[in-house]
This record gives C-alpha cells, structure tokens and sequence, in this order.
C-alpha cells in the first residue's frame, strides 16, 4: 500500500490516492467515518470551534461496497475557509510553524492560506486512508490502540505496557477524551483550558500499541526495519517531534539486567517475553509482544500571544498576533491519526518483509 | 546514494556497496580509518577486548585516488573469529538480542554465530559509508558532531543546543570518549566499569548536531519529512530504540510560548530563530538552524550474569549466561557510527529535496 | 514527479495525483486541454463515436495559475457511460483484453464495466501529467513529438531519424492525423474504415522523438537506463507490445561498422554523430542527439467480429460477439498519449541521474 | 529482490549483492557456475580469444551451503587485465560504445579502462544473480529459457511460440551455440566469422520464454506492469536496443481478428488460449500462457575496422582503429544473460504483486 495525500487547507479540496489494496476487503465507512469524527474539530472546549464536515467522497476502488483492487481516491472538498484570517502569512511567518519553511522550499508559490499543504487538516485524509488499513488488519486479527500518555506535564494512569493487551483499549477509543484515567483527563483538560485562556497552547505525548502482529516481521536492513518504518511514517504527522520504542529513553538509566526481556514458554507453546521493555521488536524484527511506542506532540504553535517574527517585506523583526479559531492542544485529536499511521506503517511492515519467510513458504 | 550492507560476523566478511556517489569525489581514507578506529573495540577499558582490524579493501569505484561514479564496493575480511563461543545460541536465543527473531524471520537458517548479519560488527561498514558521505556534505560545507549526552543517569555537561555551532564539535571527536566535560565523563566510565565488575551494561543517549545545512530541504509528505529520514537511518543501527528532535519529549511540558522559536533577521539578513526548540525543522523542511537530535541506546544485551531463556530444542525455560567478550556500554563506540547515519540520511534528505526548489533553478 | 492514476471507466470519476512538480511552474491549461483533445474519441469516423468531455477539475497543487509544490490531483468525472452495454463481461472474457486476467489478479472483485480501471479512458489522466511535465520541459527546452510510423502495413513517409529535429513535428502535432505524409495517412485511414466496415480492427506503430536533452543523462545500472525508464513507462499505456531505440530490432540485419554512429565536432565545438543508430542513448545514457524510438500498438481487442471464448459460469466455451462503440484502430489517438509518457519519462530520467553530475556541480 | 552490481573492468574486482532472497533456499553452486561458462568468453572461434576464469568467492548470506536471509555478495577477482590496451581511449571515444556519455556523466572521472563499469564483463555477476534467481523459481515450477533466434538476417528454425512449453528449451541450454536447428546455427556462424575476417562484428535477436508462472501477476499501473519490469530489467543488459512482446512489432500488420487469443477450458478445466500472440500478458498481468518476448542485440561496437572519432584533446575529428580482444558477435554469449536477467525480473513480478491477490488470501 502506497498512498499520496493531496490538498491544501483553502483549495478546492483535500484527499489521498491508496494504491495496493487488495481486491474485495468490504469497505465498512460507518467504521472510517467515526475514526474521523473522533479527529474532526469542533467538539469540544478544549478543540477549535471550526466545523469541518470532512464528508468523504470516493472517486475510484470500490464497488459494490467492496474494493476493486484498484486505486482508491477519497476527496474531501472543502466548504467552510475564511481566507481573509491569513492574509498577513504572506509578510510574516508564524513562529515553528511552516510558514518560512514551506516558503523557501517552494520559492514563495506555496499556498500560505491556512498553513496549505502543512495544514493540520491534512490528516483527516490521513485517517482515512489509515481507516482502510485497520479494516485490512482486522482481517488478520491485528488492532491499534493509543491514548494520551501525557499533557502538560500531567500523565495518564495507565496499566504497564508489560500487561497491556487489545482489549484495554476498546473502552478508551470510544471516550471524547481517550485516557484510561478519566481523573487524570480531567486535569489534562484544565491544562488545555488553562492555556487556552492565556492565549496559549501545550504539548503532550501520545502512547500507543500495536496488538496481534505475530514475530517475524521486519528486519535489520536499512528499508525494513520495524521501528523505521514506523518512525518515519509517525513523523509524517505534523506536530510529532520525537518517537521511542518500549523503554525507549529509559533505557539511559537501565542496566541490562534490568532491561533485558526474559524469554518463557506459554501455555500454548509460544514463545513470549515477561516484561516488554524491547517494545516488541529485537533487531528491527517484531518477537510477537505487543508493539509499544509513544511519540512527542508540540504545542501548537499557533498561539495568540504576540510574537516575535520577520517581515519579508519590510525586512524588519516584528511582533506578531494570530487571530483565528485554533487547537490550544492538539494531542485529544491527534490520537486517531497515530491510530491511522501506526496501521499504515503496519501494513508496509508485512510488505516489506518480502512475502516469504522462506522459500518453502511461497505461495504463487 | 543508495547502499546494502552485507555480511555476518563469522562469515567471509562484511562490506558495503554504496551506489550513488557523484564522479571526482577525492577519497580521504585517512578521515575514514580514522573515523572506523573510533568505532573499533578494543581501545579502552570500557570495551570488548576483541581485535578487530577493520581494514578496508575497496574493490570498486575508485580510480587515481578519486570516485568513478561507479558503485563503491568495500569489503572487509573477517580474521578474528572464535565460532565455539556462539554453539549454545542454536537452542537458547539471548534475552532482546535478535537471536528469536532472526530465527523466526529466517525460518532458522540465519548464521547466529556472533549475532550473523545482526551483530554490532556490521556497523564498520556503515561508518566507511558514513565517512564516504561526510567527504561529500564537507564540500558543501556540512558538517555532523556528536557527543555522549548520558551514560547510565549520568549527564555530560554541554553548551545547550541553542548556542551550538560546528566548531565546538572538533575537540569533542578528537578525543577517546566523546563528551563536552571529562569529569562528567570520568563519572560515566565509573558507572561503566561498574557495571562491567558486575557482569552487566548499561544504556545511554548520544546527541547531535547537523551543521550548514540551509533552509528547504526536506518536506511535508511521507518519502521526504527530514525527521522521518534521519529517523529510519538511526534506527537501522542496532541499540537505537528512541530518537527526538529539538525539544523532543519535552516539548510535553511545554507552552507553546515557551517552545516557539521565534525569528529574527542576523547581521547577514538572513532568516534566523532566537531559540532552537524545533531542532532545525519546521513541517518536515530544514529552516536553516542546525538540526539538533538524540538518540536513546540501549544496554548491550550481552551480560553475564544469569538469564531466564527458552531452549528451542528441550522446550523448557532455563537460565543462560552469556560468556564471551561484549562491550559493558556500547554507547562510545555509537557516537561515530551515529555521525556517519546522519550524514547518510543528509544525503538522502538533500537528494529527496527532487533537484529544483523550483524549476526556474533547474539546471541540466 | 511520482503519479498515481485512478479510477474505473464506470466509476464516480478518474484523475491522477502528481507529486514532486516543482513549484512555480505557469499551468497553460489551454496546452493541456489540447493535448487531451486529441485523445479524446468521437472526433474522427475512424474513432469511436463516444462523447468524453475530458472536463479536468483541479483539487489541488496549483494556485493562482501556478504550481504550489504540493501534489496535483486531477479529476474527470464520468458523465456518459451506459453500464448495461458491458453486463455480459462478467461471465465471458473478452479475448485479448485485461477481463480474464483482471478477474483472476482481484479475485473477481475488479469493476469489469467497460474494463474498469484497464480501461483507454485512464489514458486522460495520463495526458493531463505528461501535459504538465511536457510543460516543465519546455521551459528546459526539450521537446517531445510523435507520429504514426505505420499502420495495418501502411507506413508513413517521414524523414529519416538521422535528420530528425523538433521543429519537425510541430506542423505533425497540428493534424488530427498526425502523419507526416496525407497521401499515406489517407491510406492509413482506409484501412481503418475497411477493417471498421467488416467489424474488425488494426494495429500500429508509433514513433517518436525527444529533443533538447543534453548528453549525460541515465546511467548503466537496473534503475538508470534511460531505455529502461522510458519502456518501463511506455509498457503502462494500454496496448503497447514492443519499443525499441534507433535502429531496434534492425540491429539484428547489421554489421557494426554499419551501425556505428561516427563522432564529430559540429561548428560550435559539441560533439555530435553523423548517423543515429543508437537512437541518442550508448550505455543507458544520453548521448545528446535526438532520442528516437518506436512503439509496437496492437489492434483494438473490441471487435464486433464474434470470437471464441470461454463462460465462468456454464465453464464451456462459446461465441462472443462485442456490441459498443469502439475504435478499429487505436493508434491516432495513441499518439499524444505517447508524447505524454515520454515527457513523464523524460523527468524521471532527470530525476533519477541524482542532481550532481560531479560534486563540484551541486548547488545547495 | 534487490540487487546492487558493482565493478569495473580493470579494478580489484566486479561482483553483486543481492539483498531479499529467502532464507533456506539450497545454493547449487554448479548450475550457478555452469550458467556462468555460458557467458565467458573463450570458449568459440565467434567469441573473444580473451580467458576470464569468471571465479566466484561468495562473502556473505550463505552458511552450511544454504541462504540465510541476509544479503549474499558474490564477487569475481579481476585478474586477466591488460591495462596498455585501453590507453588511447582517454582522448578517443570509441562509438556507439559508452565511453562519450561515461566521460559526460562522471565528468571523465569514470575508469574508462576496457569500459569500465560500463563493460560487457559486467554481465558476470548479473549471470550470478540470476542464477539464484532461477534456483528459486526452479522450486515454484518456473523455468526461463533462450534461443538464438536471429543473427545478422539468419533465423533459427524453432517451434511457434503457440507451442512453446519449457521441455523444448532444456537441449538448447546444453548447446554451445543456443540454437534449435544446428543448421541454422551454421549459417549463423558462418556470417559471424565472414564478420570476424572483415574487421567487423554483427548483431541479432534473442527470443525467450518464461514457463510455469500463473495467471494473475503483475498488473496495470506503472510499477507494476509485467511487461515493463521485464523491459527495465533487459535494457540493464548492454546492447539490447529492443523488446517486444508476442506478436510485437508484427501487431502492427495483424487485424484485431487474427490478433485476439481466443480462450478455451483445457482437459483439467483451466483457461487457456488457443493462439499466444499476447505473450501471455494482457493489462499487464500474466494470463498463464509462457511469456514470450524477443530482445534485439546490438552490432558489438568494438571492431578492428577504421572508425570516425572526436579527440577530446586536440578538439579534432579523426580516425580511430579499435585493438584488442573482442567478440564479433556478442548474441551467443548473452542468451544466459537474457535468461538471468528473466529471472530477476520474474521475481520483481512476484513480489510487485503485493502478496494478496485477495485479502482472503493474506497470510501473516
């Protein structure tokens, strides 16, 4: 599976061309839909007020409610832009955002307009696509799950990743705010509320799982390690700045008595390991244990305390004030969309450990 | 520049070819040699004994001193060898090696002696790749630094990352143990040998540096995120389990204000940011301040004292203990290895950056 | 530039995603809607009286008239398709076509109306990206032209590829049948009616030529050769069976000292050859001529005549007659979808020789 | 399957590494090595008097005579090289041949020593690569095999392709001329010594054939097309300047009725067709029926004859006579190649076709 995501956050519209999935998976968009109501804004206090409807139209690749084996195209065209609110992006980039970025690496002919291209609003075609790949993992027995480890500095309640299992993460996909602690969560929202307030805005860290992926898959090349591939598809959500598997940073303060994971049979015969600390993977290759990472949210850099910032056209240093309807926290909804991606980069985890395990395995 | 390395630690040998590489490329095998002693073992207290001569033969690619332009085929031969420390990893794989994995992805068939294609060892090739890259981003003014940032809960002390520049980087790599302050390092090789007395190892977090790379480079999209690039590099080196840009994890704690980089214009007119919280990159693209990361190591799994395994062949759990010569911290002999993936993914990242930043610039 | 092209011939709509178009690009919509409407059927009696508007809808990538550096996604949405037309299609094959081996590759699952995603009409889209990078290339001065070599064994009367210049095909690319000579070209025509009046079809040859691209572009190895590139995209336009450089397959009849183009300095000092058998290309890299090369089209499969095929349903084997509007010979309108894939491939070629020629010639 | 061939005629050596083959397949060494004494040169008056002992020393991915997953570097020792034979090529490229575009793409950095990487030895190790290759798909029933089919206007006389099937191929590949009728293969050789006499060399056709591979690989989109993996893969071979498919060029006189291949219901109820003008691929995907396709091979360059030529040096046009060992007719050599080359291809095929064809059929 491959995809392209286009669209720009004040163009006629966004979406994403899946290429690879295989023919007949039934295509459940009651399913899709609400992973993408669990991402749209407007839900909240402690969300943007703008209402995006992000109503999925499906040009191509199914069929009778089935996949045809075909691309798939899903477009969400876009209805509710004020592009009157960004017009001053064009002098002055806001700070940690890619406004001075995305300008020099597209020469000034980037849509600037709502961040364009850069938009947070570019994941929902994200979680869709992601949708479409934990339908396919399903299939295989294969969940995601994730949750808010963290918002500023306040941290969730949560079982060991040693204990955790699919299961415990079905009750918390389906709450607003999606911890296992909803005490926890509730000083998390007045963090955010908080922030929001002072015209300010916090970070956060999100933990996930990855359950049912049996050992095998990966490998310690380049291409096809099991952590790469993650990473490099987790980085491609905006906001995500750093990534760690099991104990991950931890490990700076672990002997490897401590952090090593002792192998025991089970009662069924397979191989298992008492604690997780490898987070799943040994030499790029998952062991069988739940996937188990967590990745760093930023703030959201729009904030509408002034700012320091240049103006292109004048050439001077400046302060800045952003007006408009933001997220004074992204990581609530940023939560389905590390959903999304991790099933994405699942995905090309079993494409990429090329079909056979070996050669007697073949089946052509 | 594309490469496979090859080989296993009690094989024939292990090398790299490296594709890619632009013609007329002078090749400073000084630099290189000088770079692999820093990776080889057996220089210091606080690692493996082993000799590993780590000398290279190029069997291709090089003409006169200089790159054909042709692939670079390099290859060092295997001398060193003691296959009977490694009979017992057949039945009883060593807790979060890749022993399991490697068995369960290659049906069984991979050379576990010595780790096989998994083994530390490979890493030599990947520094000669890594040096091969550095020659070449130095031409442009590139440069790449790194230090030890913590050994078992003990921090370096080092300029914050908001001051660094290249320059501070050149005594730092000339020296045995890569910190900014002895005594700090002093304090880490206690906690090292320590450990070592203890028959057991210890992680750490290696930090560093990118320096001259300009703004635009990079993008939002799943193939060419600086972040995911640099990411998928490191963690095809065996120990990485975590890595974060800039602020990183603690961006978690953060305001927005607080984490926001705000822009100036220098003396030059150039566009600079009075902080360096977002490590270098915005929406995936460089902006042109140096990219600041960390990598967490794991503890060496390779330990003395006793752990509870599996026996493949008896199917019973049991107690190993691992005998043979390991490193109580590989996390030294990383930091090199961790500079030469990071020039490699600059390559990567600058090639990724499709030639024009617009088309007006392209030059055929 | 990477595409993905999608949709069903019966679908919601069809279109294509481009990335990596640099930014700043000028869109000349009216070139493009051009190039596509001499592909579009129902122009001619030799075509298929269907009516295609080909009306492009642009989601996204362009912006005030110019490209934004953001992926393109284009879209034609489907008007007038009659689905009872292709009813038969699910039980009996159609020889020849992607019916029988599109059922067996998506299990049955692939939308067959009118041929679904095999169908000619994908090749809109396709003349839509090679339309914009035919424009990116002009702006480099390189050129693309096409005309057909020969069809049902009549053969156009063209110059020999040793004169070929791109001023040429300019007064080519004007005719709505694009052959050098009417009077062949009016033979052509007769046989495609006479084998349209008895129900049957023909085939073709295309031949065409790249102009402007300087020598040392491509390169000897699996992803590099500049035939490679170019036949790798040529085989992904339905129908095409064969291509080959210069003199192709006329090599076989050859002594080299025949074949041999000798070199010369021309009046401005560049080095050039006196013939051009090679078709521009030694060693899978430009040598600075004319890139020639020819393209082997198959009859239309659609044929009223009835033919033999066998019944997933009853499994036996019986007569097929195939009712529709078709065209007898596919190759006229082939011709700007040919000019297109060699433009797509042309960017790809400069793509893949990695920007520097040496590394003094990088700029960053 | 990926691979990597590196090397330059006159370096330390040339050799390849081939990264994604299974673990556990058997290395039969003496298939490997007698397909690789197909192609050295030495063995007939109509090839190069030159002896390459074409000896391999494996580094890598093979242990106890198996694969073990990791990527296998098989390399060849330069020995038999004769420097001073090449040294006039420095100022006088040789035409047709790739030492002008080299000189351009590597800036004359490139080892232009018996044509450096660009040098029909080159061939050793794709021969090697392939070699595995074939040993896999030998264990899923797929067999390539190769003839001769045209050398300087001279055909073999072999069966329709209509009834070819893979027993007919196994006594040509034992021949040391690949032909089915021995006579025609005299007159080959005959027109190839006339060649030889006179200074001068000849070029040809290769027709091969792929058996045993199913219906329902490969498919539609640009990465995917059977036929255009095929072709990449042939325009990696030095001299090929040609592919077609089937009926190829031929379609361009065939009516859509003599063209199409009717389907029928075999005896054990699989589909078949009557004809094979397709070549067993339709939409780009493999219908069943043998591949079959023709590759047309360039005059070899080098001849003793009195050639026109630049000299970078003194900027003038003069007289070039190449000396030196060379192969008036490199056809016979390069039938193992065309079919080792087949073999990587067909394994591209089968891995481009993401393992599922359904998602019923996934297993994980």
């Amino acid at each position: 599976m491959r995809y392209i995501i286009f669209g720009e956050s004040h163009g006629a519209g966004i979406g994403v061309v899946l290429e690879g999935v295989p023919a007949g998976l039934p295509l459940d968009m009651e399913f899709v839909e609400q992973q993408m109501r669990r991402r749209a804004p407007g839900r909240a206090a402690f969300a943007t007020p703008r209402k995006e409807a992000d109503q999925v139209t499906l040009l191509s690749g199914v069929w009778e409610g089935k996949t045809t084996g075909a691309p798939l195209c899903a477009v969400i065209y876009n209805t509710d832009t004020r592009s009157k609110d960004y017009s001053r992006l064009k002098q002055c980039p806001r700070p940690s955002h890619a406004d001075f970025t995305g300008n020099v690496r597209y020469a000034g002919y980037n849509d600037y307009r709502g961040g364009g291209h850069f938009s947070g609003r570019l994941t929902a075609p994200l979680v869709f696509a992601g949708g479409v790949a934990q339908m396919l993992l399903r299939q295989k027995g294969i969940f995601v799950g994730a949750h808010i480890h963290e918002i500023g500095g306040v941290k969730d309640d949560a079982p060991l990743p040693d204990q955790w299992e699919s299961a415990l993460f079905a009750p918390v996909q389906e709450k607003d705010f999606p911890v296992f602690s909803d005490l926890q969560g509730e000083k998390m929202q007045e963090v955010i509320l908080k922030a929001k307030t002072e015209q300010d805005s916090v970070g956060g860290v999100i933990a996930a799982g990855i359950f049912g992926l049996p050992a095998g898959y990966g490998g310690p090349d380049l291409r096809e390690t099991a952590e790469g591939i993650l990473a490099r598809q987790m980085f491609a959500v905006p906001a995500v700045k750093g990534i760690e598997f099991g104990a991950g940073f931890g490990f700076a303060s672990l002997r490897g008595s401590q952090a090593n994971d002792p192998f025991y049979y089970d009662e069924k015969g397979n191989v298992r390991t008492r604690t997780n600390h490898s987070g799943g993977i040994n030499g790029g290759i998952t062991n069988g244990m739940p996937i188990v990472f967590r990745v760093a949210i930023r703030p959201t850099p729009s904030i509408g305390k002034p700012q320091e910032t240049v103006n292109f056209e004048t050439k001077t240093t400046e302060m800045l004030e952003i007006v408009g309807r933001h997220d004074p926290c992204i990581v609530p909804r940023a939560v389905p969309v590390i959903e999304a991606a991790a099933a994405l980069a699942v995905c090309s985890i079993l494409e990429q450990t090329q079909a056979p395990v070996t050669w007697e395995g073949v089946e052509i």
